[in-house]
């Protein structure tokens, strides 16, 4: 029998597309000792951060909530809970999570279409209607901004297309929430599923989301689980949801005021997933919004004065993580090893067709700060310099001072 | 837009079913700050875990890891990833975890076939062998320790009924595991599950879980989802994991040396994980089982002593929960309020046919102390007088010093 000494994590700057360093103070909500699942004290708990992300996603929809698990948990509560098997849906891929939102759905049973782009590319309004006018999907469902490849579809404009073709809107916007400009009900978002661990400053864990009264509705009324299990001898007359522990309509009964019981509630999670809405709240939406803006374009010209070509299109480029072009003759994966081991900071590597040719370096949450993304930047500098790529000295940096002072 | 305080957990302590009072050594390890997913640190740290866990499950299991979210996520994954629809399942039901068990087989599409037994009671190996053989089971799909009554069913013999039947056995130790004799290899089974809110200390949202290669071989068999997801037109034939999230065959393969990557690891759960298996072998697993029961009795002796009848079949009883009857004419949700109000101690009521008739009290984990015993039976006796319910002064505590003395 071997037992480890208590956990010492060594000291990382995490600037890569995601998860990043936590805000102390969300750690320190974490430890925060537990109370039972039905103390007046909880429930109370529970419907405050509930009140806090209507806030954060801008919405009045009662049924804004946590499921316990990391943000794909949220994605699968959505989708296996608003779509039965056989009913179609329409997800638009530009990145890796396009491929995992339609993923899901196929294991959900539900008969997905898909329209592709190009990596670092976006749709147009018109492309997403022709789908929409050709697939009549029960639901569209698409990924905000797609970390793989740093743009965010526009989304504006996409909840009356939905309304107009009948179909409900479905979002994720894991990597975009809190950092990027985001409107539930004005855009005519139906769902939306998101996580702790990019603009939100927390660690992975707890998936906050919230669903309006016409999605609450169609899965509600999938809730007669009996009937739809007695039925099972005729799987296509009657489906119920196929997961218990994403079961939305439980969820709901859960964190309604009726609390039936359903999973044994994350609770340190919860004051994570609290601490990390109050913190953002506390700051104001669109100051944070602004603030990540800031700290992407810095670290967008600094790298570009390193000589770092941009990834992707820029006019839809994510606020909070930039792609750039691994320069030729240059080993990406030692880089970033160097960068890791020599002077503590992470940068992303790549998925698919952009593995070994792009780095992804994110500024967003407790790490979209001036001192996070100099230091980026001073250290890649020097990591480059060794690795053969050489810029003017200090390029990097200048031009992120030379923003920020702009900016100022 | 209201933004509330930092949060501040009322004092509790938690001597219900559990969710449990945390070891404050497991909030503390969970306070450390983030790590990149593929940091050589965090890669090693996965590794340790599954080791750590191995010795806290007895078993040589190679895939033995966490699940991302609650003891209801890790069951899920687990019976979804081992059952295709259609398969025959057989869930001895002897309380609401075996409900719940069987809910979460016919989600997943299963012939599911339970058998029941009274509350408080457990099965003979000759009724589980007799329904063994008659239902032809895949998988025979059991609660170690059901907290809904109290009483554990006993499961050494099971392994050997199984393996002659042809059947996986699957339990569920989410209330036993840490507290209770469990043995996963010398008992022979296949895949076991659980959580860190009972007798593991730490707070829900980690689910520790294990599979024989037995079991893993029947998983990784249906992971050509492609091909399932090709043939969905013919359904019986080709069964896709119906689950992303849950697919154990994704989550083994992001737990191997491949690190092929599946969700974002929820890296502050894992910390938590962590400590509560170290905290755990530091102190012996034998030792924690006998300390477990010494304090379960105690509880038992001081609840007796108080003129309360305990529930169940004291001889499958779990060390670390005591069920005992209401008194006529006591309001039992009265005297819980109370003892929550005044006193700061949460004691647990009861689901189904046990509603209103039985308090469910808690010693485990950090809770299986002599302070939180003692604590627990003088408030009791103090609540219950109030109540009209008197019993000699001092009885509970007495009888409590008394066992602690013989057991010395």
């Amino acid at each position: 029998m071997s037992i480890p000494a208590s956990i010492n994590p060594p000291p990382r700057l995490l600037m890569g597309p995601g998860p990043i360093t936590a805000d102390p103070r969300v750690l320190r909500a974490m430890s925060a000792q537990l109370v039972g699942q039905y103390d007046p004290w909880m429930t109370d708990t529970m419907n405050e951060v509930m009140g806090l992300y209507r806030q954060v996603y801008i919405t009045d929809n009662q049924q804004t909530l946590l499921v316990d698990g990391t943000s794909r948990a949220g994605i699968e509560a959505a989708l296996v809970s608003l779509l039965e098997p056989g009913d179609r849906v329409l997800v638009p891929i530009f990145g890796r999570f396009g491929h995992l939102l339609a993923e899901i759905c196929r294991r959900a049973g539900a008969d997905v279409h898909t329209i592709e782009t190009e990596w670092g590319q976006v749709f147009t309004e018109e492309a997403l209607e022709a789908a929409l006018v050709d697939v009549q999907p029960k639901v569209l469902a698409v990924v905000h901004g797609d970390t793989s490849t740093t743009v965010a579809q526009p989304l504006e404009g996409l909840g009356e297309l939905c309304e107009r073709h009948g179909a409900l809107l479905y979002v994720d916007c894991t990597a975009t929430l809190g950092g990027n400009e985001f409107r539930t009900d004005e855009w005519g978002i139906d769902v939306a599923t998101s996580g702790l661990q990019k603009c939100l400053g927390g660690p992975s864990g707890s998936a906050p989301v919230t669903f309006s009264p016409r999605a609450v509705e169609v899965i509600e009324s999938r809730k007669s689980i009996e009937e739809g299990i007695r039925a099972e001898g005729d799987p296509v007359s009657a489906h119920p949801i196929r997961s218990n522990y994403l079961d939305m309509a439980q969820i709901f009964d859960y964190w309604s005021e009726r609390r039936l019981n359903h999973h044994t509630e994350a609770t340190t999670m919860l004051y994570g997933s609290r601490e990390c809405a109050r913190i953002l709240l506390q700051e104001g939406l669109a100051q944070s919004w602004a603030r990540h803006d800031l700290h992407g374009r810095a670290m967008l010209a600094g790298t570009t004065a390193l000589g770092l070509e941009p990834f992707g299109a820029l006019a839809y480029r994510m606020t909070n993580v930039v792609g750039v072009h691994i320069p030729d003759g240059v080993n990406g994966d030692e880089v970033r090893a160097a960068m890791l081991e020599d002077f503590g900071i992470e940068i992303g590597t790549s998925f698919g067709p952009l593995h070994g040719k792009v780095w992804r370096i994110g500024t967003m949450g407790y790490n979209a700060r001036t001192d996070a993304v100099l230091q980026t930047l001073a250290a890649l500098e020097a990591v480059l310099r060794r690795a053969g790529h050489r810029a003017a000295a200090g390029a990097g940096v200048d031009a992120a001072y030379d923003l920020y002072g702009t900016a100022v």
